[in-house]
């Protein structure tokens, strides 16, 4: 594609991205459906092309994590439908007034959700992704230009083709949905140049994606960034809960970004706690990578260097630090945490709300697994990611973070003194 | 100051803003109190700096409306103190609960008001925004860096001085608060690229400053940019009305953003409304530049150029055009507009209902002035600028804009199914 090709896209998007925004929600709740619909009524076309994917992936002996989260089944296309009924199901945040206020020169001031506009989303292997943000911004009203891993680009297609296809029915603006297929790297880089054309960007991925995304960009960033989430056992914990909140945050689906990477331990209940969480730990298959506290009681532990603090492993293995108390934690946490879930499992209620307090992570738990950080957890019906940025959105984000406002301001002649 | 002397600076401002974020409320306002006692006994001190500015800035020949912009009185300082008196009577935005929500698992979560944390703004020459600026992110328990324009160096530090004097005496961390004094461009650069040390950039500006901003920054910028500002007289406008908020909005304060740039008249009321609209604005000095529509009306009028419709002149200069219509007027305000204050004055609802939903602009107006954009004139006590961007905050940012939010999770042993 040309430079001057991808700018006339743009503008068409972004027009188009105007009309959208003014399409009742009937129409769009309609097209929800269908789309959803049009999704079930493909399944063998989407699994044809999703195969050739895999083969592909297989071939570049791609990891199996990788090709899992590559793959697509009968049953994932459905639970891929259901989401946009879900979607369809949910209220609209456009036109909702959020604030009225009447001020005492008789103006009346209402401050309006409106949509963003056009938003660009970058974003890693899951075919899923395609079909999830095209009915969150299609809800919300924002047109969007998706840009999936060059891996899945058959299956992307294919299910984009499926989706429009149902969408179109209703009269959508139809220059509302791209998406790029195109591998060229250099498409992305004038993409996040196109300010007044774009007006978001989010990239969900990895450290590589967002640092090039921020650098490049001329554009607002929302990043979707690791998860190094913590769970700290406080000295008051119940020490049962804790072994099942901690195994819980590991275990239940260590893949995923609000998975628990490091766990954190109070020196005074160390001896007693983690004898046996270890055990229960490596009979699930989990390697334990402890400091030197860990070592003296689990003296079979691998060394945790300085990088595995860091690290988001999204996978079974497990970083296990002894700390002095509620402080250490914290500052472990605010140092080598990516500000995403941190959990405290305690009893005392001033040590809870201290934790809670000062730990600056978008989710701050007492007391259960941070595997609930997640819109359909939160009661959001559905997410288009989760934001570690402190700016506009924070945590998992809804129809209702891919919103603007506006102010109205109605008067009968007023003037400025 | 060396590029490791920068990276401590940003570290120590870091830390303190995490102290602040934890500071109640009484203290913030003592201090706001304080600082704003100190600005008035040291009015002599901050003249005597101020003439140096002043001095330097007639020797350079700067344009009358910059020195203007530069020179503080006697009562210029002490409005700076009024209005660190009124930040301080204002609720403190900080902990306030935003969202409560029980989950049918028992969880209770709550979304918390918090402080973004350190803020670089950087702003053109008027001094008062040093105090406004510290007033404002204080209260919201933000630290801020800032970095005011090289003429007003010794007004900014004298003011910078006073206020961190009258602060300290409540304790505040003293890292909380940093200016930039150094005129090296280069620490801006280098600030722009502090992620993890540095959570927003605020540029207030022109063209160029946002967009070296824009291009250089890795943290997230909400921009402040210009205002080109519409009123659109409809063919059902009562033309009196239409006349009075003209005026007020090209007249009343040329230099703000808020004020018109750009009138509009629908070309069926053009012939009546043009020419003692017209007149009046010539009476005060207003130098027309008209579309050819206008110049048939307006024998006498310059002819407006292409770039006069992108023009913010902040001037008494006006782009007057004669439109077919309300589409016309829109489809005008969504090119050239800078997506800041628009009007509309008719007395027709659905044609007022119309331009208010399909303007895509931070504040639109019906009947009244677009000189209202102002956060004291929305209620909000005070402001820190006027957003021009979608994402985060739009139009008039008061304390609460410079916020975000914590999901606090509360939980009694939850683990996920």
């Amino acid at each position: 594609m040309t430079e001057s090709e991808l700018k006339r896209l743009c503008e068409r998007v972004k027009a188009a991205s105007r009309a959208l925004a003014l399409i009742d929600t009937k129409a769009k709740n309609g097209a929800l459906v269908s789309m959803a619909d049009s999704l079930v009524k493909n399944i063998p076309y989407i699994l044809k092309e999703n195969g050739k994917d895999i083969s592909w992936a297989k071939k570049k002996r791609l990891s199996d994590a990788l090709i899992d989260r590559l793959t697509l089944t009968s049953s994932r296309i459905e639970s891929m439908a259901d989401s946009l009924k879900t979607i369809s199901k949910l209220k609209d945040p456009v036109g909702e007034t959020l604030e009225s206020v009447r001020r005492p020169n008789g103006l009346l001031i209402k401050k309006i959700r409106v949509p963003i506009g056009v938003i660009f989303i970058i974003y890693e292997s899951r075919p899923n992704v395609t079909s999830d943000c095209m009915g969150l911004c299609l809800k919300s009203g924002n047109a969007c230009i998706l840009r999936g891993a060059s891996d899945a680009v058959n299956s992307n297609r294919a299910i984009f083709n499926v989706l429009t296809k149902g969408a179109l029915k209703f009269k959508l603006p139809k220059d509302a949905f791209r998406i790029i297929l195109d591998k060229d790297r250099r498409i992305v880089e004038s993409l996040l140049k196109k300010t007044g054309l774009i007006d978001l960007v989010m990239p969900r991925g990895g450290e590589s994606l967002i640092n090039s995304v921020t650098k490049e960009s001329r554009i607002p960033v929302i990043k979707h960034y690791k998860g190094v989430c913590h769970t700290y056992v406080d000295k008051h914990a119940d020490l049962l809960m804790a072994q099942d909140i901690c195994f819980n945050a590991k275990v239940q689906r260590p893949g995923v970004c609000n998975a628990m990477e490091t766990m954190l331990v109070h020196k005074s209940i160390a001896k007693e706690f983690l004898p046996p969480m270890i055990r229960r730990f490596r009979d699930a298959g989990v390697e334990i990578r402890g400091c030197a506290g860990t070592r003296r009681i689990v003296k079979d532990s691998k060394p945790a260097k300085e990088i595995d603090w860091y690290t988001e492993y999204l996978d079974l293995i497990l970083s296990v630090k002894v700390v002095d108390g509620v402080d250490d934690a914290i500052s472990h946490i605010m140092k080598y945490g990516s500000s995403h879930s941190d959990s405290i499992v305690t009893q005392d209620k001033k040590t809870a709300a201290k934790f809670l307090k000062e730990t600056d992570s978008a989710c701050v738990y007492l007391n259960a697994s941070t595997r609930f950080t997640d819109g359909g957890e939160f009661g959001k019906g559905a997410e288009i990611g989760i934001s570690t940025d402190k700016i506009h959105a924070r945590g998992p984000m809804g129809m209702e973070e891919l919103t603007s406002y506006k102010y109205v301001i109605y008067g009968n002649g007023q003037i400025r003194q």
